[in-house]
């Protein structure tokens, strides 16, 4: 579990040096190390699919020359949207660790459940440290208003 | 109708260009004008999230400089996945046309609609040249076993 955190706070640190977009930060490991992170960049780069965790899959894949990621575990300090999850899935990442729930858009549970769509063996688990993920979010929109 | 079977006519060409990937392609038109187009490069360029309608995405983005494409129609040889169903909302594009359908993935209304899921005021037509657009991707899978 303390491995997951510290992960998890290398995907926060991400998110928390992002400037335009929405806070969400990515992490990508393989046998315990970082392969690749990012913050969500669609408005910085204005890339539509720039969501944090399709910036991560597709550079570990373009690092390791292979599209399929079997042994990956992502970090995303929010639970993925419907384009990420199914993204996760297809690319055959084993384990996917988010932060804050997400009920407007979450994909793994809280909108919609993307495993009843896509057949997968991931393990997905929720709530790695919550508090510190959903702040970065309320915060970046509480600013907005 | 007419219009809309050229540009499905130069999406099935792109996917006829393909080489290693499940051939489906894709155009993305603005105003009467393709502005970018694509096959579906998953396999080719090691990219996971490298199916047509996100490369077409992306790239027509990179090009306007805006990651919002609300004028846009998209046109695509196969019912697009839940990940490519998801960019295309959250991208806000306008149109879609579709050429076969999916049943086992499809996310405009065949296995699940991604609809439900994000607001939208896009309108999807699925059926444009069916046939020539079916047959892609049956020769593939014949010609695979």
């Amino acid at each position: 579990m303390e491995q997951h955190k510290q992960f998890m706070q290398i995907a926060i640190n991400e998110a928390k040096a992002s400037t335009k977009d929405v806070p969400v930060g990515a992490v990508l490991v393989i046998d315990g190390k970082i392969i690749s992170k990012s913050s969500n960049k669609r408005e910085q780069i204005n890339r539509p699919s720039g969501h944090a965790e399709v910036v991560v899959i597709d550079d570990a894949a373009k690092i390791l020359n292979s599209w399929r990621l079997q042994n990956a575990k992502l970090y995303v300090t929010l639970e993925p949207c419907p384009m990420c999850a199914a993204l996760i899935l297809q690319s055959k990442i084993k384990e996917v660790y988010f932060g804050a729930y997400d009920v407007q858009y979450g994909a793994f549970g809280s909108k919609l459940d993307m495993r009843n769509t896509i057949n997968s063996q991931i393990s997905v688990k929720g709530g790695i440290l919550e508090e510190e993920c959903k702040k970065l979010i309320v915060d970046f929109f509480q600013e907005k208003r």
